[in-house]
Parts: structure tokens; sequence; C-alpha cells
């Protein structure tokens, strides 16, 4: 894999996000577009949530990964998405593009099935083509919020607050952990409940998506780098908020919520963006450790 | 591509909406589930239709095909699900997995969104990934049943109503015709306001797609071969009706529908499934022409 895939990507999907301002839609109204955790839509008296991502064998999981962590990844990720603003699965859509005579095609789906049941997800559709390449999966999940409560997108973080995480960061993908991760929809629930403005699910790493956070919200978001919880095998800070697919959730609330560590950090006003600041009081623009990130390519 | 690779798909997605009956959703309520054009969720007032599809470069479309025929063939074949429910689209979401270093990625998702606003369904959401093997695109589209009126289903369909097509048959494939099919949004509208009762839209041939409405609908649907209208590169109707991706629709309706050729066929009661009619008086199991079409493997 080319050093520049991940970057490559990134500014993909900043390109479409940034053409897709302005989006009219007939009979709904886009309340979130393109650029948070999920797009929202209010129909109706819904405020629905939607989301999808790809698993790539060889890029997002290992190639020879057993098929019920595969599936369980496919599924969760898209949950994490549905936890970060706060809302509630209701049903997925899956696609699977299959190696010629792959021979676990009705294990696979079966176990995507179970995962996204156990989510409260259940899969009412999809799609099977065959084709050379590896094993690549979309699933998109949407949801609701409930009693057409706001969603909590990244844009809300203002002055004041402070800054919490659902749990621990870093070393994901070394030990495993981006297979088994528990999306944390009781930790989204409760954040919303709580009156928390702005929170995100970490993907790509604490140093990038505390960035996206602030800079969506046009805020400072100042992370103390010692108060952040991390895995004991995590390694020093700077790698670990830059290893990614933590899938913990950072949230923006005036106190703690019940299923968060910190506080971590705070909200201030001023040029937006997010600093990490070190043991020996030096602040590191957090942006840079997403950018690092890529560059080790995984 | 080995020769039963449409079959080992079409037998996977048959296993997966076997398993799939019975589904519960939280606080919505599954009106048709896996095997129709759509799913079909009630969610408040609304009908929600959901419906994915894949294109993968050297399956559904020729190595080499320009960008803008190929984002468009990804977008239509979505939005030609919403048609053959009655429906109207409201938005997509798109995912594109690409080859290591792919130098179309942005064209690629401009003619996707220009499309998907084309017909009404501005994506407001998707995913990137890059890795090793063929082009792959995922388009989810969502759209509604204008004024909650009912779907229109494949199991519908009652002995005494007359069958309809929108549109000639035959020779998509070698004609490119796959390529820049118009999806019959306004047919279907008008079908579902006379009153038709049982819809699909053909994209594995006449054959295999009337068998499956039939046998959804627990009917005998009887098809006049020198009825049916067919494009003048088609060639004889045993291939015709086996080549598969016209997308036209097909309907059982009490009367023909606005934008519709026919009648074609009438629908009876008698065992289950589609039968032709040749020009001899001799019936022929429809079925038997999907396989056909699938043996031939493109």
């Amino acid at each position: 894999m080319p050093e520049d895939t991940h970057k490559t990507e990134r500014a993909l999907l900043h390109a479409i996000e940034a053409r897709s301002r302005g989006i009219r839609l007939d009979g709904a109204e886009l309340i979130a577009g393109p650029g948070d955790d999920c797009a929202v839509v209010q129909i109706g008296n819904e405020s629905l949530l939607i989301t999808v991502d790809q698993l790539v064998e060889g890029r997002h999981a290992e190639p020879g990964t057993p098929i019920d962590p595969i599936a369980r990844k496919a599924v969760a990720r898209s949950i994490s998405d549905i936890a970060a603003m706060g809302g509630e699965p209701i049903w997925a859509t899956a696609t699977g593009l299959l190696p010629e005579g792959y021979p676990h095609a009705d294990a696979l789906f079966d176990a995507m099935k179970r995962w996204a049941e156990h989510w409260n997800a259940p899969l009412i559709g999809g799609d099977i083509a065959a084709g050379p390449g590896p094993l690549a999966l979309t699933v998109t999940v949407v949801g609701r919020m409930p009693s057409n409560a706001p969603p909590v997108l990244r844009s809300g973080a203002t002055p004041g607050q402070s800054i919490y995480t659902s749990g621990p960061i870093g070393g994901s993908l070394a030990s495993g952990r981006h297979l088994t991760f528990e999306p944390r929809l009781d930790a989204g629930r409760a954040a919303r409940e709580l009156g928390a403005t702005a929170m995100i699910d970490l993907s790509d790493g604490l140093g990038i998506d505390a960035d996206r956070l602030a800079r969506a919200s046009g805020v400072r978001l100042l992370i103390e780098a010692e108060s952040v919880p991390m895995h004991p095998d995590a390694g020093p800070w700077r790698h670990a908020f830059a290893d990614g697919e933590d899938y913990e959730l950072l949230v923006c609330a005036p106190e703690r919520p019940s299923g968060f560590s910190g506080p971590i950090g705070r909200v201030e006003s001023g040029p937006p963006g997010a600093v990490i600041l070190d043991e020996h009081g030096n602040e590191h623009a957090a942006e840079r450790l997403g950018w690092d990130h890529a560059d080790r390519s995984r």
C-alpha cells in the first residue's frame, strides 16, 4: 500500500464534502450533510441518521482474519457513527464484493446478520457480487434520534466546556482491538441526555479527530496529554493519539456524562484547532499527529 | 469470470433473503424485507424505500468504460429499483473502492453527484477506500411513497390482470444500452396511480424476472412472445428474454398505465411461475431463460 493512500482517501472525501454544501432534498430536510459522523435527515417527525463505511481485506483487516471478527468490524464501524450522534440504530444494509470462488460467503453474511441484530440494526437488504480483488464489505446503518432530540454534531462545542473520552486510547491495530471494540451506544446516549453539544468517534486518532471537531465548531480544544486514559500497551502519547481506530467517543459537555473519563481538556475560544499540552507545558498541533499516522501507512 | 458466478450470486442472495424473514425493527415497521426491488420501512407517517446495488468494473461495465457512463449506471440501477415500487427518490449515498493510484476519482464522484441530483436523489454521504482490484461502486438510494401510498410489491399480482412493459426488451449489453437506460420513474408512478398491484424492474431478463414476480404473487404469468416489444438489434426472443439489464418495468394491472406497452400477457391462477407462449402455441418455462442467461456468463 503506497504511503499516501490514506492521505488521498482523506483529500478525496474532503473534496466531495466541500461540493455537497447546500443540498436540498424533496420532501425532507438535510440537517447535516457529508462531513459529520452521520448525515442527518429530518423527514416527517423523524430525525434519521445515515452512515456508510467500507471494510476492505488487506486495508482494514489483515488478510486471513477470521470471518466473525471481519463481519463484526464491518458492522461495528457504522454503529459507532450512530453512537457519535447520540442516536439509536434502526436498520442496516450490506453489500459484499467477494473474491471469485470465495468459500465463506454464507458464514460471512450469517455473521453480519447476527452482529447487525446484536446492535439493534437488522439487515433489511443487500447485494452480492463476485470479482477479482480482495473481500470488500459496505455497511450502511440508518438510525434515529429518540424523541426527535437534536443530534450531537461535531460543530456544537462552545468555550467553557470540558472534554471527555469514553475509554482508553492507543494501540488498537497492534493489539487487535480494532476488531473487537464495542461501539459506545450507551455512552453516546448518556452524553446526549446530559446536554453534550459536540461529539465524534475516534476513527483516525485522537489528534486528527479532535482537530476536526475543533474546526467544525470554530473553537480551540486544549487536551492535556497526561489526562488522557491510554491502554497499557499503547506506547507514548505521540503514537497513541495517532494510532486511530479507537472507536471511543470524544465529547464536549458541561460536565462528565456517565460512561466517560476525564476531563482530559477544555474548550476555549481562539484559533480553531486542537492542541495537545505535553508534560513539559509545550503545545503541539493535534492535526499533525493525524498526518503522522497517515504517513506510517497501515 | 467463471460461468457459475452469476448463479452463485443469486443463490447467495436467495439464502440471505430466506434468513431474513420475520425481521422486527425498533420504532419502525418493516413492510417488505429482502427479496423485493426495495426494502420498505414504515416510520412515522412515511413509507421509505431502501435499495443498494454494486457496480464492479469488469463485471457490470467493461474495463475502460468512460467515467460518466460508469457513474450514471451505478446510480441508475438503484433509481430503477425505486421506480419499480412506484416511489420517488429522496437521497443517495455512495462508496467507492478505487484501484491504487486511480486518477479519475474526482471526476467519477463529480459525475455520480450530478447523476444522483439528476434523478432527484442528492448524495448526502459516502466513503472512499483504495485497494487492489477493480473499481467498485456501491450506491444506496432511499425513496418514499408519495402521500404514503402503498408500495407496488412483486407479490400483488391477481388473476385476471394484464401484463405490460415500459419499453422494448433485449440486446442491452451488446448495444451498450445497459449504460444509458433511463430509469422508469414516470412509468412507475403512472402504474401506481392507476392501481397496479405488482411490479418489478427487468435486471436479470424478462424470463427470470417475470418468474420471480409470479412466484412472489403465487400466480401464473402467461406471456405471449410475439406481443413483447423488442429492440431491432435484440435477436430471437429466447435470447432477448434472457439478456437482462433492460431496466424496463414489468407490471400487472387492470388496464394499461401511461408509459407502458401491451398487454403482453395475462395473470392466471395456476401453479406459480411464468410461462412464455411461443408463435406455435408451445409453452416454455420462463425461469429457464434466466438460467440460460446466467450460463452464458457475461
